[in-house]
């Protein structure tokens, strides 16, 4: 396929290599920053432009993988639309719904790869995976065709599902971190490192590859251990935050098992 | 050297073998009930017992491996303080103060291994943490040549470190895992499958492996990305308790980047 990008964020970066990789040709970079899109469209030997006057019109697919807000103000743009001429648009967003492409084209579609990018990262796209979604059973077809070809992995997802999916990634991958910030703030508050926690994570998350979480769940408040949780309640008593969020973690974990 | 276990629970099971197959002689193995005693017995080709009347005076170490609980309970008994008659005697535990063996003995230790243990499982001690404390530094040293034998990875840590790394690994691994619960319940109510997060929470921890936590913070909280917070918090609209959590630790992690 011919493929236009409009953005060169992070997911443009490795989706567009990806897609390149596995026979795609990528036309031209789109972005609001010359250098940017430059930069990108020289790992890809492609075109690039900051000017929508000059985007190619030779594209079968645009991809547009902005901020969710840039994504929302572009759909209103008019000279956009004219240039798509209800060829193919898709965009890249966990929380966007697919509607919001109506705006530019006939024909639209997502492509959300759950994975965090950084651009200084190589990564194997093969094992990300991507959640596809259009409008018509024709192109959804058309675009997992795309995507099993750079993942192993490519699931349709209908936008709500999409939605939630994200909502979960969210508790799953953001919330967890902050908590090993948490874990890390306070073993260096008592003159601890970080890393002597490293080998209990793994072992955390290799549990959940074969068992699903919720029958794996251990610790103090699993088993409604008063003596353990007014003892860390007493530990954070500096850390009224820390406080609150160990108690309300802990009642929660307590009521999900009486469930 | 020639040690005594009394418990014979999961850390025990794990413990007692790690350190038979490191040159100690596992002289005898106590546990109130005596199917448990003598399951562990035959493994490690020991006596047992679940009378403190026969417990072995011939061991060098005895090593108390039970419940908080059942630890605190165990310390008043006269009996066991007869037999052990000042030889040293160690703990496992994470959140209980070494002096609390100072019922029992003039010689006292602890030797908590960092990991969750389940007697199905077979467990590689080389890269478990163990942290070691003694009343002695001849005696922390006795130990820490112990524990060397057994894993690469032993630190000496005082009574009040070893409770604060308990608390960091309830937020680090027993919260953690419950948010991949709620993850997991929030896809199940949209008919998508757990596993499709497993590749983003991989990275998620190889991540710490090599940047700490809170320098690869991600997500919408962290953006302050009012647009998904509010899309997230209204497709939690019929779950109040994941609700308040969901802002909770969001407007935490909000308060974290400010610092």
């Amino acid at each position: 396929m011919k493929i236009s990008f409009i953005g060169s964020g992070n997911v443009a970066w490795h989706l567009s290599q990806a897609l390149k990789l596995h026979g795609n040709r990528i036309v031209q970079v789109y972005s609001r920053k010359p250098g940017n899109a430059l930069k990108l469209a020289n790992v890809l030997n492609s075109e690039y432009t900051s000017d929508f006057n000059s985007l190619s019109t030779e594209a079968d697919i645009y991809i547009i993988s902005i901020s969710d807000d840039a994504l929302i103000e572009i759909c209103k743009n008019k000279l956009l639309k004219a240039k798509i001429n209800n060829k193919l648009v898709v965009h890249t967003a966990g929380s966007i719904n697919i509607d919001i492409l109506k705006k530019l084209s006939l024909n639209i579609g997502v492509l959300y790869p759950l994975q965090t990018f950084s651009k200084k990262k190589e990564i194997d796209f093969s094992k990300i995976p991507i959640c596809v979604e259009a409008n018509t059973k024709i192109k959804e077809n058309y675009l997992k065709n795309i995507a099993d070809k750079i993942s192993d992995n490519v699931r349709i997802l209908t936008s709500n599902q999409r939605q939630h999916l994200h909502l979960a990634a969210v508790f799953a991958c953001n919330f967890t971190n902050h908590f090993y910030s948490i874990a890390e703030n306070i073993l260096q508050n008592n003159k601890m490192d970080f890393d002597i926690l490293l080998p209990l994570i793994k072992e955390t998350t290799n549990k959940i590859e074969k068992f699903n979480p919720t029958s794996v769940q251990t610790g103090p408040a699993y088993r409604d251990d008063q003596k353990i949780l007014k003892k860390h309640i007493e530990l954070l008593k500096k850390y009224p935050d820390l406080q609150k969020m160990y108690n309300f973690v802990s009642e929660n974990i307590l009521k999900s098992k009486a469930k």
